[in-house]
């Protein structure tokens, strides 16, 4: 019989400071490791945590969600605010509730949703720089929302993960909700809504839209990737900077 | 003959790591310090540096403006683009321009913008975090704004400027244009306009601010100060890392 309970808790991180969310085999600093640490030490006992979208190395977070079990039942409040005084800085606990015993972040995540940030100032200052990737103030987000419509629906999008070992060949299909590119301010942002995303692909994608945005591909080069799955159709992918994973959404959790 | 050329530039940084503008006798690290070093390095010779504002340790500068000479003519962009590559991420020249010999960023300055920030969000991002401070959701902003209304106009602010050794008595009298408390989402902002600021009076009058907001204080808690200069009616500074200098306007410049 177990008397472990389980939570769901919703996350902020700054990504700078981080190795990425997942534990690496080394002393690397990772959002898990000082995550699992600060719960560890709240509850007494070692607590794992499962996050429905494993990070990148420098990117950021407004609401990852994370489920975690505790040897007993404690207040929302107690274990947000006492996990919170025992982080640091860069990572913050926003919310905690109970979840049925079965719950599982990344499993029954029914969307997730990344924002990626481009900044067309002439310089950035240094409040934005964490949290956005330059690009020339003739980057035309017309030309990259035109390329975007290839992308809702459910595609293999393998060209755009990173490339795997001969042999290793995990499913790549993938759905993709909705893709739109918005302008705010000095900002272009792309936000992507999908029931999953392989690993550099929201990063990859972003710069082909880059490209796209300053002239050096055609708006058709997405379509065309995805079509002919050709990586030397690619471009460089954008910096881990300006992506922040937004949202995580549940059907009824 | 002096052939040095005058230059005024627009700096941003994040105070958080700084110990303010000004250098210290001690190795503190200063934004005065930290800017001096990379235009020297620039320059090839040394260079000296004086802001319009000194700001104090953890607070902000979104527009900051300074002086400086270089001992020849230098473009503008080869300038700040020389210079930010000297510079640390956490401060930034958003601009520089050619001044008359004669511009000085301080005693030429016609008024400085300060805005200070509050969140009322239960759980602070660690995005935020290092520009807001907390206040209770209870706070009324309506109350603030009522406090505010007796501070512009010339008044004597000394009671909310930091307590002077006996004998020293530099003139306290300073003209606040306008003040303003502005509520944006989840933050509530006051906004102040003045031909001057002494040192922590800002954060003096925000921390009265805060305690009128929340119940603590009358609003006519600010005009009593004002007419009274009893420093046992002030309350608590306001946490330095809620203030940003925010702008610098010049007439002629």
């Amino acid at each position: 019989m177990t008397t472990s309970v389980r939570y769901r808790a919703t996350l902020a991180y700054v990504g700078t400071q981080f190795h990425g969310w997942q534990i690496q085999r080394n002393a690397d600093r990772t959002v898990q490791a000082v995550v699992e640490a600060a719960l560890t030490r709240f509850a007494g006992a070692p607590v794992r945590v499962v996050a429905a979208g494993r990070t990148d190395a420098g990117v950021h977070a407004d609401g990852q969600v994370v489920h975690f079990d505790l040897p007993e039942a404690r207040g929302r409040q107690a274990i947000r605010e006492g996990a919170n005084t025992l982080l640091p800085g860069d990572v913050t606990l926003l919310e905690v509730v109970e979840a049925r015993q079965s719950f599982h972040a990344r499993r029954d995540a029914a969307w997730k949703e990344y924002v990626y940030r481009w900044s067309r100032a002439e310089v950035i200052a240094p409040r934005d720089s964490p949290f956005v990737a330059a690009i020339s103030r003739a980057c035309d987000p017309a030309r990259m929302a035109d390329a975007a419509e290839a992308l809702p629906g459910t595609h293999d999008f393998g060209v755009f993960g990173v490339r795997l070992p001969a042999g290793a060949a995990p499913p790549t299909v993938r759905t993709l909700y909705g893709v739109a590119i918005e302008e705010v301010g000095e900002q272009i942002r792309a936000v992507f809504r999908g029931d999953g995303f392989l690993r550099g692909m929201v990063r990859s994608l972003c710069g082909v839209l880059a490209d796209v945005g300053r002239g050096k591909a055609p708006p058709s080069r997405i379509a065309e990737l995805l079509t002919t799955g050709e990586r030397r159709l690619l471009a460089p992918k954008a910096p881990a900077k300006g992506l922040t994973l937004s949202r995580v959404h549940y059907g009824a959790g």
